[in-house]
């Protein structure tokens, strides 16, 4: 009988709602924000993006980094980590207290110029430093590589663009990538041969996947980078998000429906998918508009058995 | 570096929407019926399902089956099918001009009894009439296996109870087999298993797969059955759908979905995405409210080559 690639018996997920999906909404209450990520917390997440140091004319609803952040050591196992956009950024979320930093780049000019009015060639320029500056202070540095597979301006980014970031940001001392298909394009075979042509590049560290679902081929494509071995992947509770840069995109793969799906396949998550759909409604609650999550709305399998067929 | 396993160079796409996916509406005029099936016929589909035999008192949204079946002669090159639910709706069928006759018989009691007030046997037991009268007639018969992997009433579904519906459908004369997800519980390692246990069994018949997206893993389970060989994969327009006699249960995989993600890996559907794209903006306006297809509302891939990586 013919069957599908062995998968990893576990992912490394982490929660990206509270930044990613937070920055496009309205200003929610930082009270509100505290309660998702105790919900988050419960429900058996140990990453979580909890903010963004960026500008809060840019993003409003970022403009409680701080406070965030400085409430986060109530949850000391969990690894926080928050997005900057410079070096400014970097500092602020090191002193309040923040030890895991992710700072974009985007592959494509014309989504880099839209998000940080600087060209990926400025912002590339720019990891060494930042990655100094986190080391200094104990940290680590990851670097997310948005619009990898395709720019709402530019169109399709050839991979190069995507590999030289990989090589240029590693030399200057990351120590993560990721990889964000910002629009929700990416399709299973272009995932697995782009990520797979980093992880060449960059043997020695994580290499991660941040899959919008814009075109619902989000679980798709993460299936796909799992069977090549990927287990660093980012999902979104409920589903919220998008990008306030980049026309046409949603939010990322809702994390109730990828732990759903990784769990009834024996890919063990550390979640409570029950915990996760109750953090999902209150996320929805917060935000006042339905959230895209299958899950949210059916809750996981009736009656499911823990056994799963051949394992 | 890993890779993942080949896929079929093109898909055997069945649209199901106008029968699965209108049946839970309330009925729309037969003329918006007919100018969706034109829409569909325009955008390349070559297999739909157009309607039910089906009591008209239980399911009235299809009580235009003969009205219906008598219009599809305008369209000679479609493959168009219609389901029944028993000897007396595969004869109206035949009788209205419909050779591609679809028998469900539901794998778990609970369901079969609300589908159908009968048992699974009592169902089974009526494929030998149903294949002769549609065999007589110059037609194929089908029989589509309800709560395959799991129902709303009855929990998981036992294999057995799939596999030998698949032995007795088949020596009772079915000409294909077709595997529903009723309620869109299944995962793609329960999807492999199951769909290559039954092809194990009836390796003479195409054997195909029906998956409802209530928790958004429709895509992610048809990549891993094609990556085993299954071709003959249903899709529902626009995402219309549900069951009324299955709670819980949404729409199937939308159609323009399972497009995008075939044609941007490089198989083939012979589709066109943008035309699908019209049709489905046309279903959503006939039923009046959002459906929930991502590539209906952000399209197909902005400046997409038809170049695929890797091939």
């Amino acid at each position: 009988m013919r069957t599908t690639p062995p998968l990893p018996p576990r992912i490394n997920l982490r929660e990206v709602g509270p930044r990613d999906g937070l920055q496009i909404e309205r200003p929610i209450p930082t009270a509100e924000k505290l309660r998702l990520l105790d919900l988050l917390v419960r429900s058996g997440l140990k990453r979580i993006e909890a903010t963004a140091f960026v500008s809060p004319r840019a993003v409003p609803a970022m403009a409680d980094a701080r406070e965030v952040a400085e409430a986060l050591r109530q949850w000391p196992d969990v690894q926080w980590s928050a997005l900057v956009a410079s070096e400014g950024g970097a500092h602020r979320a090191l002193e309040a207290g923040v030890r895991t930093i992710e700072y974009v780049v985007s592959a494509a000019d014309g989504h880099s110029r839209a998000n940080v009015k600087r060209t990926t060639a400025e912002s590339l320029a720019g990891v060494g430093r930042i990655a100094d500056l986190v080391h200094d202070a104990g940290g680590t540095c990851e670097v997310i590589v948005a619009t990898a597979w395709d720019c709402p301006f530019d169109g399709p980014t050839p991979d190069d663009r995507v590999l030289n970031i990989a090589r240029e940001a590693v030399s200057q001392g990351a120590d993560a990538l990721c990889l964000g298909d910002t629009i929700g394009t990416a399709t299973p075979l272009r995932v697995v041969q782009l990520i797979g042509a980093v992880q060449e590049i960059a043997p020695r560290v994580p290499v991660g996947l941040h899959m919008h679902n814009t075109r619902g081929a989000g679980l798709a494509c993460i299936l796909a980078a799992m069977q090549i071995g990927v287990v660093d992947i980012d999902a979104s509770i409920g589903g919220l998000g998008g990008c306030p840069f980049a026309p046409g995109a949603s939010g990322n793969v809702p994390t109730e429906e990828l732990v759903h799906l990784c769990e009834e396949m024996g890919v063990a998550t550390g979640c409570d998918l029950d915990a996760l759909v109750e953090a999902a409604g209150f996320a929805q609650q917060a935000v006042g508009r339905p959230l895209p999550s299958g899950v949210l709305k059916a809750g996981g399998r009736p009656g499911a058995l823990s056994r799963v067929p051949g394992r």
